[in-house]
Formats: structure tokens, C-alpha cells, sequence
């Protein structure tokens, strides 16, 4: 007997049996999200119209039933995971957009997809940067949930840079409004922004108003490659101090390298198999693009072992490759992974690079680690064979002295993906208990009955004991 | 007797009488900020290091002292007036500025003036844009408070935009920092953005990191004049939906240019006296400078009934004098000013044009009204005689309906002042009774005893009863 069935009756009663769903499909795939960790809901809540959000968050305190938000699932930290049971509010239903071509912002609705909120404004000359790796799938709803970035972070910023104002309901069900559709607002608390990165624990969002900034009219893509992960390091460093801003610049290191030069069936650059790699975009006008080009090009001179540019839309996509074929090629390394997405300051990128070829070295595990070197955000994959029960101790090990280090490098131990379950052993590393108990004190506040996302960023859960579902999903790589 | 003479010793006796002073020259200065409504407090603490934050809120919550946090006081809103007595918390002392070249990241104290920071950057090649008119005056921590803005809102975006991490106490008194000096950050609650804009009542920051751009490497400056606000307006959309981004884009309406043209005793376009305008700035690489230089002039040629560019650095500086001095001359229309920094939407700017000849026209008021066209951030000036019982009342109001137009047009009633204690009477015009809860429940969470800021943002003060001692302060206007 499901331990909210009374709850669950009512709420059919009140929003019809096409939008509350108790099927064993529809149960079974919102148990899990890209964590692969399944805890089973009671029902699922296919959201048509926003009001009904009002109504499932005001019969969920009534009869206490744990509420948990989702769009489509694409976080690899288990936040949409219902590890409570309970109902899941599934917002893909509300997928509006509309583009202010005088205001240059975008009304979104918190289903909407990214990519496809990218491309509507692109078609109109306008230009929206947060580009998560899953942004064909993913929404805007839990790009804010997460406060997700993606490659453009550190030219453009992450998704709270461009959140304008938000709609949605309080955790006791209240519909409110955070800001204005206008690039000034101050008046009263700023809960708009205590919304952005709350994994869906302080209220639901349903929709956004979005800041859209001019499209860049060119980019030009150089791949480089350096002698060992430090060089590379620090090549990117000094290309900063020249106040250059490129649009991306991704950094691979060599075990990363290796994995896309497997996948690929080529060698990146003749006679250099595996050397750690940056890959440079600029953006901008056909004006800046000239400057910042003779900048780059020389500074690639100076501190790259190679460099080729492409000349054209179709040799960039061949350069972008390397980038996009990595990940896939990292399970021949093992078959589990501990995806983190730290994020390191600038100052102490070279202490990482020495403190990572050591952490290899010494849990004698592959972790091969990429990310977006003008944020310092990196995503280390430690790669481990489940199996072997050796094998896992080292990982839980190597994850907890990666945390660690991070935190004392003035560094922080997500960037993007948020904490969700897989990232809560590590959070009072973070935050002091001053700061954990001014959290928790705001979340009493706005959700005093603990309905939404329960069970999620305070508690410690440990991924690495549970069983992962062996499915795929449409986004996880090749 | 004051209220808290024996906290007021306890504190006395842990951080000295040179910190802390109780002497009439002291407690006089601390009484008013810009609004120039005095209430006393009992001691001023003049803060030489961080941790003395901490001390006094400690005691603050023992004894139930009301604690008030000041920069420099340039608030108009009253937000640094304490209102309740206690103690004023002076940070002016903690006023550190470090830039880190490589992250393009400052690590500011609170109190450091906004001028000395821009200054001190832009030596370095590196630019942050927030801008206030009293930013010679004003401190960071002030900034952070109110969640000011300036000219370059609407290009660059406001304080918020720039804010990377901070440090603080939290109103019980203990050390927090939320996030860390990197561009990515998605670990927990968002309370640093929690507390931008949050008026001294959530929080008492000590110090922020916040993030650079690139400096411009070249300015352009051009004058333009209409036939009237409503052609002005509408110019503006049309440069926005060619999606030019002008660094400032200044408005200036008829009564506020008549009144630059009395306090300069120039016209600005001969033959076109008042005429209001709008006063461009491009900021860019010379590359880019060029080709946005081409379309502005186009667009000048098209809309304009004339206009001006500036050849020289000090020609742009003849053409600045028009916005710098229209606003000491608004004094000539009456000897009080409701000073209002209303937002409103751009797609309803034609709309508020036409609201707003009428506002002037029902009311017999002159309302010169300037402000920041590439945000919506309009400050809307009420001039009354403050002797003349029948137009305070007429100005108490035009005030009330400005701020229910605003709202009725999507609209916000502070951009970049925040609420203190003179917008008060509208905060309920802007928020619904759920929002203000939620705000209200935030409050009690982080500060149960109250002791932050009391009687601001939420309960009704009405400046225009109160009235405003005759002082000159250094930023205001001649």
C-alpha cells in the first residue's frame, strides 16, 4: 500500500487521470534521472497548465507528501531522483517561448528545452551562452535548478547571469513573482536569485524571463596542444593576463586526449599522440576577430607545442571532435565513473595540475579530466571497474581527497551541477556549520513542512553504494 | 537614559572607545544618510577589523540593540538611517582593494569607494562598469546593499552582475562567505545573492571578489535631440532592435534638459531649446568602435532633430555637462524632491511617455525625469514646494499613482535605489501578500531576534512627513 494513496486519490480527483499518473512505465521513468538511481514515486504529475502546481504543492502539505520537480532529467546528481517516494512534478508540459526583440530578453517556460530556446533566438540575432553538454535534452527549469553553465562560463557567465526574473510557487503553494522583465530591479529580497542553484528545495519555477545579449557574427576555432598538463596550464593563464576573452576555452588533458584519439580513430596531432590540449574559440564581430586572432595566434607560438586553426565551419566541427568524443571513450578506462565538476581558482591552477598527476599516480586509477579553463571549472572522471571491490575503496578515497584539496585551493566542489545526492557527503566541506544552518534556517522558512525535494543536499547519501540502473539514456555519450 | 547604555558599555569595554564612540559629533553624523531624516543611535562603531562585526552582533543579540550598517551614507532611500536607535556599524574602515590579474577579479573591502576601485582597475586594463552618481562617495558595501546600478546597467549589467563571492557575518553574529573567487559556483543555497539587495537586513558583508571586464579601449560620445519624449522613446527602441548596445544611453526630458540648459546657460542645440535628448556612449575596441559608429550616425540621421558627437575627450565632457548639471538645477522648481528610480519595461516606454506628460499636466508639478533608456531605469523627480501644504499633498499623490502606473506596466519601484524607508509605502504595490511573507519568513529565519536594520522595507514610513534637515552633503548635487 503506497503510504500517500488518500493524497494521491485526491489529487486525481482535482487535476483528471491524464495529468496524474499511476502506470508502471510512467512510475518507473520518473524513478530516476541521469544518476541511474531509482527510488519509486506514487505518482507522477504531467504538468499542463501552471496552476496545477499550486494544487499539487497545496494538497502535498496537507497530507505531507514528499514533492519532487523535474523536467528531463539530465542531472548526473540525482536532484530529480524522488528518493522519498512521493509524487513527481514533471514540468516538460510547459515548453513556451517567446523572444522581446526590443527588450532583447526571452519569456521561457521552465519546460522549454535549451537548445531549442537557443535556437529560436538565434534565428533573430540574438545569443543565450549557457550551453550544458546535454542541452538538446535539458531544460531551462533545471538549468536554473542547478544554475547550470556549460563552455561560454567564463566570457559570458552561467545561467543566473542571465535570469531576469522567475515565476513559479512557493513550496506551500503560493504562485509569486521575482523580478520584473527589465535588467534593473531592486526592490525587496532578491528571492529570485535564492531560487537559481536551489534544486527545486525552495519553491518550483515554472517560468523565466531570460536577458539575451547580440549574437556574435563570427567565431573562429584553434586547437593547440603543449607539452604536459602544467605547460598547458599555464600557456592559459598567460593568455588571460593579455586580456584576451575567448568564448571558450576547453582544456583536455592527456589521458582525456588519449580517449578521443581512441574514439576518433585519429591522432590529433601527427607525432604528438596524447598531449594535453586547449581548444580556443573567439566570438565577436568581423573587427574584434581580426585583433583578438593576430593576439592568439601569436600567443600559440609562443607556448604551444602545435596549433591548427580551421579555416572553415566544417574544420572547426572536425577540431570540436576531440572535445565531444572524449567522455564516450572514458568507460574502456572502467566501468564506473565519478563525474565531479570542481571548479579551481585561477591562481592555483598549476598546484592542481601537480596534485591531480599525483592523485593518479597514487590511486594508480585513470581520471581523466577536461573542462572550461577561463572558470576553472574541471570535470575530473575517476574511473573505476565495480567489480572490484579494491578498485571502489580507492575511488570513494580518491573522490574525498580530490573534495578536499579543492576546498583548500579556495576552489569549490561543483560548478554547474549542483549537489543533489551524489555531491551531499562533501558539502561541510564547503560551507562552515554557520553556514549549513543558515541554509537549512531558510529552507524551514519557505518549506516548513519539508514537502519539496526531501532527502536531498544536507543528508549524506553515498551514490557509490547504490547500484546504478543499466539503461541509456539518449544524452549520455557515445 | 538611553535605552542600551549597558550593552553599549559591555561593547565599550570589548573593542575600546576609539571603535566604539558615544561623543555628539559621532552620533550626529551617524544619525542621517541622504534621505536627511535624523534618528540617534547610542554608539557608532567605526570598524578597524572584520571580526569586530562579529562582536557586535553578538552582544546586539544578547541585549536586543537594533544595529544599523553604514558606508558612506549616500542612500536616498533612508536605508542607513537608524531608525530605531542601537548602534550604527560604520565599515568605512575596511576598504582593502586587490586585483588579481589572472582571474580578472577584485577582492574588495566593504568599505572601499566605488571611484577608488574603478580607478584602480582601469590602471590595470581592466573596467567594472556599476556606476552610481555618488560612486566618488560611495562604498562597495553599499553597492552590495542596495543593489545599485548606474549608467552601464543596461550593457554591463548592475552590482549583482558583477558579484562573484562574499564575505560577512550573519546577523547572529557569526563569520560566513558565500562562494568562492571563481566564475562557477553551484554548491548550496545561493545566499550570496540572498544578500545583494537585502538593505543591511540579512546580513553585514565585510568583503566581496568581484569580477572585471576587459577595459574598453576607446569611448564615443554623441548628443542627440528629438521633437518630444515620445519620439525619443520610440528612437531608442529602434537603435535596440538593431541590436546596437550603446555603454550608456542617457535621456534627458524636456524640464530636465531646460534645467542643464539654466545651470550651464548654454543651449544645447541652438534654435532647439529643450528639446529633450538622449546622450549616447559607445565603448569598444577601435574595430568595433567604428562599425557601431556607422550605424548610431545612420540612426542619428534617421530619428534625431540633431545632433553632436564628440571629436575630443573634452568635447565629450562639454557634451556630459548636460547630464551632470540638470539635476542641482531641479531646485529651481520647488525646494523639495520625491526622487523616484522607477523601471519600466521597454516594449510599454511609449506608454509611460504619454502617462507621464499627463502625471505633469493633472498635477500643476514639475517633473523632470532622466534616466538609463538600455534598462528602463527612469528617475522621476516630483518638485514640490514643501511650505505649500496643497502641493505636498499633490506631490504625496503623483508619487502613489507613478508607482501604481509602474506596476500596472510590468514595471519596478526601485532600480537600483532599493526601498529603505522611502519606498515603503509601495513595497506592497510590487509584491503580493505571498511574496512579502516569503521575504518576511527569510528574515525571521536568518535573524530571529530582529536586530539588523529594524524598520525598513516592510513597514509604512512616509518621508514626505517627516521633515529633512537643511545639510549639504559632499555628493549632492550643485
Amino acid at each position: 500500500m503506497p503510504a500517500h494513496a488518500a493524497a494521491t486519490r485526491a489529487l486525481r480527483r482535482k487535476l483528471g487521470a491524464r495529468v496524474v499518473l499511476t502506470d508502471d512505465p510512467a512510475l518507473t521513468e520518473a524513478s530516476y534521472d541521469s544518476a541511474k538511481i531509482p527510488f519509486r514515486p506514487e505518482a507522477v504529475v504531467r504538468v499542463t497548465e501552471e496552476a496545477q502546481v499550486g494544487v499539487v504543492l497545496v494538497l502535498a502539505n496537507r497530507h505531507g507528501v514528499p514533492v519532487t520537480t523535474r523536467g528531463r532529467g539530465t542531472t548526473l546528481t540525482g536532484a530529480a531522483t524522488p528518493v522519498r517516494g512521493g509524487w513527481v512534478l514533471d514540468l516538460l508540459g510547459l515548453n513556451a517561448i517567446a523572444v522581446d526583440d526590443e527588450a532583447g530578453m526571452a519569456h521561457v517556460g521552465a519546460g522549454a528545452k535549451v537548445g531549442d530556446l537557443q535556437r529560436a533566438v538565434e534565428a533573430r540575432g540574438w545569443f543565450y551562452p549557457p550551453d550544458p553538454s546535454s542541452k538538446e535534452y535539458c531544460t531551462i527549469g533545471g538549468n536554473i535548478a542547478c544554475n547550470a553553465g556549460g563552455m561560454h562560463g567564463g566570457k559570458y557567465g552561467v545561467t543566473r547571469d542571465f535570469v531576469v526574473a522567475l515565476r513559479g510557487f512557493l513550496p506551500t503553494g503560493e504562485f509569486v513573482q521575482w523580478g520584473t522583465a527589465t535588467k534593473k530591479f531592486s526592490a525587496g529580497f532578491n528571492l529570485r536569485d535564492l531560487w537559481i542553484g536551489s534544486e527545486g528545495m525552495l519553491g518550483v519555477v515554472t517560468g523565466a524571463v531570460l536577458k539575451l545579449i547580440p549574437r556574435p557574427a563570427e567565431r573562429w576555432t584553434l586547437l593547440t596542444s603543449f607539452k604536459d598538463e602544467t605547460a598547458a596550464l599555464q600557456a592559459a593563464l598567460a593568455l588571460f593576463r593579455s586580456r584576451v576573452q575567448p568564448a571558450i576555452c576547453e582544456f583536455l588533458d592527456r589521458e582525456s586526449v588519449l580517449c578521443a584519439e581512441r574514439a576518433t580513430g585519429r591522432v590529433v596531432f601527427p607525432g604528438q599522440s596524447g598531449r594535453p590540449v586547449i581548444l580556443l574559440e573567439l566570438a565577436g564581430s568581423k573587427a574584434e576577430l581580426r585583433e583578438q586572432r593576430a593576439a592568439v595566434l601569436a600567443w600559440a607560438g609562443d607556448y604551444a607545442t602545435a596549433h591548427r586553426a580551421a579555416r572553415t565551419r566544417d574544420e572547426a566541427e572536425q577540431l570540436w571532435a576531440v572535445r565531444r568524443k572524449c567522455s564516450g571513450a572514458m568507460f574502456e578506462l572502467g566501468d564506473a565513473k565519478l563525474n565531479e565538476d570542481i571548479v579551481v581558482p585561477m591562481k592555483n591552477y598549476v598546484q592542481f595540475a601537480r596534485f591531480l598527476a599525483r592523485l593518479k599516480r597514487e590511486s594508480g586509477l585513470h581520471i581523466p579530466t577536461f573542462g572550461h579553463l577561463a572558470d576553472g571549472n574541471l570535470h575530473v572522471n575517476i574511473m573505476y571497474h565495480k567489480a572490484v571491490p579494491a578498485e571502489c575503496r580507492t575511488a570513494e578515497r580518491t573522490v574525498q581527497t580530490l573534495m578536499e584539496t579543492v576546498v583548500a585551493l579556495g576552489g569549490a566542489i561543483s560548478g554547474e551541477h549542483g549537489i543533489g545526492l551524489a555531491k551531499t557527503p562533501f558539502l561541510r566541506l564547503q560551507h562552515s556549520p554557520a553556514q549549513v544552518r543558515a541554509m537549512q534556517a531558510v529552507k524551514r522558512a519557505l518549506d516548513p513542512r519539508g514537502v519539496l525535494n526531501p532527502g536531498k543536499m544536507f543528508e549524506r547519501f553515498e551514490v557509490w553504494k547504490h547500484p546504478r540502473l543499466e539503461v541509456k539514456l539518449p544524452w549520455d555519450h557515445k
